[in-house]
């Protein structure tokens, strides 16, 4: 029990309080005044668990999780290579996962030291990015694993179609152990595939979209292939759905987080940094950023007002950003909330041996150790940030381990969601995409677009091809 | 002549302006009364020409690019792995043209496929990510690129104090052909340990600061070892600075892109995203964003008023992130500009076979080639913003190349500065970042920085430490 306490993740806001940054800050009174607030939200979130099946993932799938583990384990005993397809929140989590857990460069390794397949997340359709991909891959020894909830995703579907013509030219038929599919529980087009060429299904439980879907099978199963223990990521997850169970906001991590968020973008901060000290987590800001963005960005709230709500995500890392966005953090606009994201412990180190001891300049940095290092330059922008009188929050893992990532992915999610109960709109819907993807619809010529491509070509019209 | 000319990229601003995107856009008075403002711009970066070495890169390099490519080919022949120790400028820029040019799993290629060493580009120093590192190198086999231009880069000179005593451990003694250091002419650390080390050095001229760097030998000497047309690139950018000489705004295309941008800051736009729709181009973003970010995220201009300028750079790409921020950009706050890179030739391309003619959903793409897809997503994308009032606008580049990439990196550099002189501002310095190295340094022990210590502890004791 002491050891399960002790790697339960802190979340730290002092410095984005008035108290220790000055004007800028938030004040105590505000978060007071706010308190009913958030337990009206904490409320209502917990009304509403019903239609939210993401919240349950964690506890509902006991039956799944042993399906996907043996899955896993057939996958690694007959193939070298795991390439998924899939685009957005079907990509992010699972390469978010992949890369947080996993030794940087895991590709390059053996596949003894590896002890999984080989992982290719494909999440765009650049031909000359396929082309590289099919250049390294054997066919024959590679599962591809498709993930799109509606099936008419038109990237994934094209690189499935692409897929799936190569490997019938190379068998003259039977495919379908060569493909798994994770799509919705009825309805779509990967259903329909997938009883043709009769492959292994998953699916994602209704109440569940592809932003909120890392905990799903989406998520496991890529993790599960690398030998990521999803019980313990899920475990993870419940532990965070527990801690942040409270209307109280004092008592509630994520609630206090979303109430600090919001509480800056009235103060005019419309961009929240997530930076993290932790190389391998530069894809969970990659998540987070498609979480955030879409979730809160919305044009019209839950009333009928035009809000254009939402802050901007931007993904930083830490040493590495420090030489090119802290400028900027420090002496630019008041416009950012920072975020970082550190660990006490990281799983290898190294001593900086004073191998020139005769030059002053940088002979301090002998006897120290690389993971010293990191931490000390995350306290030191904290300290400028401090100094600058801009606001940063730090949330502190005890150990990079599959249950401390599971509850940042929890905590995250569930920020999110108290954003969007505060801010009063839904954090669940991406309305404003339709526009775009109609207009490639009526592009490439499918039926039912064709007032869409007049329209296009109507605005074509009034360009005045101002170039250079 | 004619394919030089065609291969000249086009900057297109078209949906930058009012007439097309409506009230939010720019208007062409706008233009005209800034017209002498840039004419004064550009006047003044000519006749600062001098102190500004990056400038002259494309034209003072002859020897340095001889030398660089007979290195090149020595590291060629003689190792397996190059690996870049550097970071922020020292990284960035090698990284965004290796990414560009090369295959996207070039390190996965054989050897006589990739035709140059595995190429590793260390910002970090995460001792996870070292040890990754260091799992899969042959270090026999590996040459260390050291770029720092002062030499007291902390985490550049850890990294190179770990490798030089893991050398001298594997050869007792003989490390020089191991390393090679670029840095500043003279003065520094890397000049003291290259002489000692016996080790081959560049030197990135005075003038050339971190961020402009990238066609010094900081840049070169990385993509020549990979092959890539080093004297193309030079030329390309060549081509751009004469593309830009004029003071006349309305041929001069770096000048109406800083223009347009310093408008949309005035106007409440503090977020520029830069979306390139080639997937090796995601480094380009990284590269723009500390080009951007540091250059003009400045507290205090010329004349010495606080202002707090800048426009902070978000990294995206397209199609991928059309899936995760498209709803942000189209329906979130008025306070972005998006700017779109794409390419009218790919260098591989894929058409999509009918794989499922009977599912009418999917069936539409077959016939259509991947190019052309990515190509319809960007402009659906353009359309979708137009249609809810948002500003755009689209590099493109004829193909993919050195030539093309010269310019493109050429033209941004050169827009940046362009910015600095119309905001008033010095794009060149970077005073922000000193009270983090400053704190970095206190709490390493570093002698000098007791003072800095005493305000970290007082610090510390406002800490009132809210968590959770």
């Amino acid at each position: 029990m002491q050891e399960k306490k002790l790697s339960l993740l802190r979340f730290c806001y002092n410095h984005m309080m008035q108290d220790m940054i000055g004007p800028q800050g938030v004040s105590r009174e505000e978060i007071v005044i706010m308190e009913s607030r958030v337990a009206k939200a904490a409320k209502s979130l917990e009304d509403k668990r019903g239609e939210m099946a993401w919240r349950d993932l964690p506890y509902s799938q006991d039956d799944v999780v042993e399906d996907i583990i043996k899955t896993a384990s057939d996958i690694n005993n007959n193939f070298d290579h795991f390439v998924l397809l899939g685009i957005g929140g079907s990509a992010l989590g699972p390469l978010a996962v992949h890369r947080a857990m996993k030794p940087t460069y895991y590709n390059e390794l053996s596949k003894e030291d590896r002890k999984g397949p080989k992982m290719f997340v494909e999440d765009n359709i650049d031909p000359d990015r396929i082309k590289s991909l099919l250049d390294v891959l054997d066919i024959k020894r590679t599962v591809f694993c498709v993930i799109s909830k509606s099936g008419a995703t038109a990237e994934t579907m094209a690189q499935t179609m692409i897929i799936s013509q190569m490997l019938k030219e190379t068998y003259y038929g039977d495919i379908g152990k060569h493909f798994i599919m994770i799509t919705d529980q009825e309805k779509g087009n990967l259903n329909i595939i997938a009883k043709k060429e009769n492959c292994k299904t998953f699916h994602i439980p209704r109440g569940v979209g592809g932003r909120f879907s890392q905990l799903s099978s989406v998520g496991l199963l890529p993790a599960a292939v690398c030998g990521i223990d999803i019980k313990m990521l899920l475990k993870g997850a419940a532990a965070m759905d527990k801690q942040c169970a409270s209307e109280d906001v004092w008592k509630n991590p994520a609630g206090m987080g979303a109430l600090l968020q919001v509480q800056y973008m009235k103060k005019g901060r419309n961009i929240s940094v997530m930076m993290p000290y932790i190389d391998g987590f530069r894809y969970i800001a990659d998540w987070y950023a498609q979480l955030w963005a879409e979730s809160l960005g919305k044009r019209i709230d839950n009333d009928g007002y035009v809000v254009f709500s939402g802050q901007t995500p931007v993904k930083s890392l830490g040493v590495t950003d420090q030489h090119s966005q802290l400028q900027l953090y420090v002496e630019g606009p008041h416009d950012k909330v920072i975020t970082f994201i550190r660990t006490d412990k990281f799983r290898n180190d190294f001593t900086i041996p004073n191998a020139y001891p005769e030059i002053d300049d940088i002979s301090f940095l002998g006897g120290h150790t690389l993971s010293e290092l990191i931490n000390v330059e995350q306290e030191s922008t904290e300290f400028a940030l401090y100094k600058a009188g801009r606001p940063s929050q730090t949330i502190y893992l005890p150990e990079i381990s599959e249950y401390t990532l599971g509850q940042l992915l929890y905590f995250f999610e569930l920020e999110t969601a108290f954003v969007g109960e505060l801010l009063n709109i839904n954090a669940f819907d991406q309305p404003g995409v339709e526009e775009s993807k109609n207009a490639a619809y009526a592009v490439l010529g499918k039926a039912g677009f064709e007032e869409k491509r007049k329209e296009l070509s109507e605005k074509e019209k009034l360009n005045k091809l101002l170039q250079f």
